[in-house]
């Protein structure tokens, strides 16, 4: 058991879930992988997505077809996560973290928003927000 | 009573509240009052704010001195809200929105999505990621 200052720190499933879950939306984002994708979110009219620079888009028609014209497009990037965090309130939860996207023609670090549901034990994508830091 | 193709528009009180809690917060910045940005939020270690183009700042200390600097620094900004959509999954909330800003010195577009708890009967805000939309 590791020691903080605070105290022992108590695993917390729920914690790993949601940042397993987190995790497989990056991975499916990375690999191109749109089944991947799908399953990571939630298919409902109340799902929404901001992409770096986009509008938002809602509803899991429009959010899925944006991820399918990015993994069509050229951009083949990938992704280390710094500095994630996840809080859990009941079946709702947050993820905050840094995307440190690399790739041929670019490198930048984007901000990131994921929220999730729980249904049925399973944490899915309901927002994502990403946004370029600059400088 | 208002009628759609889906039947009656039944009114939703979680919903009006939580819109006008988000509208509060945008008042809060449009009047640079801090009493009033800091009733907005929950005070806690987990709420979480990303200014465009900023890093994610965490806990109420490091998100209020950010809107400390904001109302102390020299931009004026009138806000409307447009494509405003409110989600209410028990006690937490979601709004997605466009902040039209409108200054002396910049006009622009920004995508946000606020994050809300629901503590006591009041919706306060846990998370908000804006970002300028481009083009």
């Amino acid at each position: 058991l590791a020691l903080r200052d605070d105290g022992p720190i108590e695993p917390d499933p729920d914690l790993d879930a949601l940042l397993a879950a987190n995790r497989r939306f990056y991975d499916a984002f990375e690999q191109r992988d749109l089944d991947a994708m799908s399953s990571a979110w939630e298919h409902s009219d109340r799902v929404a997505c901001t992409h770096p620079g986009w509008r938002v888009l809602r509803g899991w028609g429009a959010v899925s077809g944006s991820w399918f014209a990015i993994f069509t497009g050229p951009a083949q990037l990938q992704v280390i996560l710094t500095d994630v965090r996840g809080e859990v309130a009941g079946d709702v939860a947050w993820v905050t973290c840094d995307e440190n996207l690399i790739g041929n023609d670019m490198t930048g670090t984007v901000s990131a928003l994921n929220l999730f549901v729980r249904a049925n034990g399973d944490w899915r994508l309901v927002a994502h927000h990403a946004s370029p830091v600059s400088g």
